[in-house]
């Protein structure tokens, strides 16, 4: 049933005018459309003056709250400075020489090169461009293919699209060809009937090294791996896995590129969850809580040794002819370096470490619930994963839209949450505390009840 | 010569941190990087305190000045009322939804859809991704070819810069198959011995039939052109040219796709390129001018027949399943508002107008420049394309890299514009006035006397 709304109001306006994205059509027809005007700390309020605690930090971007103070005055002093302007020609603004250094600096490598975007999507969509381009210069122009996972998320251009391992992009008729998609490592759910964590994980770095055997290693260009899988449904890899899988990768000299968008600056409890899972990268794609959202911006940090690599490729046809408009935009600039202060040393990472135990704690009580089935997570995100039957881990019929229904119990409650498969995600700000954990978990279990309830009936 | 920097001079740490995008390297060795910090009217200031006027507007983008009031103050306050959102779920930011309205409102489109991504790329690679969807759910996912045109400009996205036609692609393998380059409607250049205008237009709408033939119809999902090309070197059509191939493009059904990234909101003299050349377009793309560059921001603004269709194909499988984290942002979508406003009636576009006659008067006397060869342009770009023999309009030797040299001149000369190819570009802000013109074009007729000087020494 479509739900009605009133001539020039805020939902018949946006109905009228906006191509929504990733919006389920059929709760947006039910519900109709949401209209934000601010937000305060970790709660958004929309049109109609109903607040909402986000437990989505936005898209897992908006860290420090939706009004920190320090972010906004860094973002409004350098819009009144310097308000725009590109990285072309060996021109660019002072804050984008500052930001490049700096992400040097937090990063794993000792030096290397960062290249700025608009996007994660962008950063994924330019590092795959970058190491097409390498391989070329160096003679090796068949070394194209790109690898990533099942059920991995890098973005929605047509490249970072294919490199998403999700069933949606078949409607776009993607992966294009030469993009491949390994195994999934979430054992609860893809362990085999008696087979242990560590046989699935040993089972994962066999299959990846006899994809990459089938395919010819001289033909693959790089993997790219989120440490935990986040739009993919919060999806921690299984035990030892990324320590069974580099040795593969670097046998066969496959460069592994470290998809930190999701994870970067703070979010599993770490600056990187490459140095969580002990995962050697040789670039990092960068973007969300760089800026905590208030800004578009992603980066490509090459180490190293990409970085020689490109600069050589690029000095030998005398030029690296790509580069976005937005490039390395200077409130953005200043606005990533200002967040990474706030995060890194005014204890936004610090806090994150101190409520994880408790937040873990009230998402693992979660498995209890009668439609709990695995609850998993690190840091400050996690997921609770429903079923129909425990025993079996047998999911719900897709047509009960069952983890909708218990997003949108949520929003009746005033708490936003993700729904992401048959799964609930939590990615909740870095500014929470033990009694805003209590009211999030506290809301959602009330909505757990209210859907249970309701699939009884 | 490589110049030496101080060590931890802006310099040093930008060419020790930076992979520099778009950048002649050659240029970048011999003179080093320019380190921007802010911006007065026109003029651009650097670390060493030096001033340019700036003849590239940022990159088209920058039209209403670097530090304009009205727009820096609409930033700050919307900075402060809601600095981050994103688009997903049904929910948005309310500025998201007003200039969503405001687009289709300045648009052909008595009614349509918008979607926003960050940049122009991302623009082109979503219109991609959208005819590609359409065209499956209505169980054609066969036709999936893409025409542009030799020397066009799309972006750098794997797909964007695979539309691009420009040979740097070929450097990361590019285009991917299925991307179709047509010609080039630049008589000047490209017109045949003998040939006229208006027999050299119907040549390339012959051409195009007959590509569109060879290909089949049934296989080609959509065409996009700028109305003028940009980063091509400023490139109007041949008189008649788009006359000529929309017939051609609609006897094969085949949707017109008009990337207004650069000419879009004034800078042909019109509000859309469009209009300038009698287009009727299914679709156009939009970014740059968009927010004056103050905020990354793109565009897809489907004209009535396409938001019908794309809503239906994503109704069909309950989902568009695509969208960037910071589609639609509130920060942007506001700048996006009050930039609109400036350019359409606060007088912006109206002096494009009022200035374009004596910008056109001073950029055509530039032909019979000893270096001149072709004086090309309309509203407020326009392109000088310098030639080593007039009467044969025979091109230097690339390794002489004129057009670099009298860029550099005029950066000597405290004046950026842009060498594009063997063309000079000038595309200055929408703010200038004849004092402004007359100074820009003074110092490079300066530069281009001294590289005349230097090419005869």
């Amino acid at each position: 049933m479509n739900k009605p709304h009133e001539p020039n109001s805020w939902e018949a306006r946006a109905m009228a005018n906006v191509m929504a994205g990733f919006t389920d059509f059929p709760t947006l027809h039910e519900r109709g459309p949401m209209i934000l005007t601010h937000g305060k700390g970790v709660r958004l309020y929309d049109t109609a003056g109903r607040d909402y605690l986000d437990a989505n930090s936005g898209l897992w971007n908006v860290v420090c709250g939706w009004d920190h103070e320090g972010l906004i005055e860094a973002m409004v002093a350098q819009t009144r400075r310097f308000p725009a302007y590109h990285a072309f020609f060996g021109r660019m603004a002072d804050t984008s020489v500052e930001l490049s250094e700096k992400l040097i600096e937090v990063s794993p490598f000792a030096t290397g090169r960062v290249f700025f975007t608009n996007s994660g999507s962008e950063a994924n969509d330019t590092m795959v461009k970058m190491l097409w381009m390498m391989n070329r210069a160096e003679g090796k122009p068949e070394r194209r293919k790109i690898i990533t996972r099942i059920n991995s998320y890098h973005g929605v251009t047509a490249v970072s699209a294919s490199m998403t391992g999700k069933p949606y992009n078949e409607h776009f008729g993607l992966p294009l060809p030469g993009f491949l998609h390994a195994d999934c490592p979430h054992y609860w759910r893809f362990g085999e009937e008696g087979e242990s964590e560590a046989e699935f994980t040993a089972r994962m770095a066999r299959n990846l090294e006899e994809l990459i055997e089938r395919e010819g290693p001289e033909t693959i260009a790089g993997f790219f791996a989120e440490p935990v899988m986040g739009a993919g449904g919060v999806i921690p890899p299984s035990k030892g896995y990324f320590e069974a899988i580099q040795p593969v990768l670097k046998r066969h000299g496959i460069p592994f590129i470290s998809d930190e968008v999701i994870c970067g600056f703070g979010r599993t409890g770490a600056v990187w969850g490459a140095e969580t899972y002990g995962i050697e990268p040789d670039a990092i794609i960068a973007s969300k809580a760089l800026t905590c959202g208030f800004m578009p911006l992603g980066a490509v940090i090459l180490g190293d040794a990409f970085a020689e690599r490109m600069q050589a490729a690029a000095e030998k046809i005398e030029e690296f002819p790509h580069g976005f408009t937005s490039s390395g935009h200077p409130v953005a600039c200043a606005v990533g370096l200002k967040a990474i202060e706030i995060i890194l040393e005014e204890g936004l990472l610090a806090n994150v470490r101190m409520i994880s135990p408790y937040f873990m704690k009230r998402l693992n009580a979660l498995a209890d619930h009668p439609l709990g089935g695995e609850a998993r997570g690190i840091g400050l995100m996690g997921a609770l994963e429903v079923v129909a039957e425990k025993a079996t881990k047998t999911p719900f019929d897709g047509a009960l839209s069952v983890s909708e229904r218990i997003a949108n119990a949520c929003l009746d409650q005033g708490l936003i949450c993700r729904p992401l498969g048959q799964a609930v995600v939590l990615c909740p700000p870095f500014i929470m505390d033990e009694t805003l954990l209590d009211e999030m978990f506290d809301k959602l279990e009330t909505a757990l009840d209210k859907v249970a309830e309701g699939l009884k009936a």
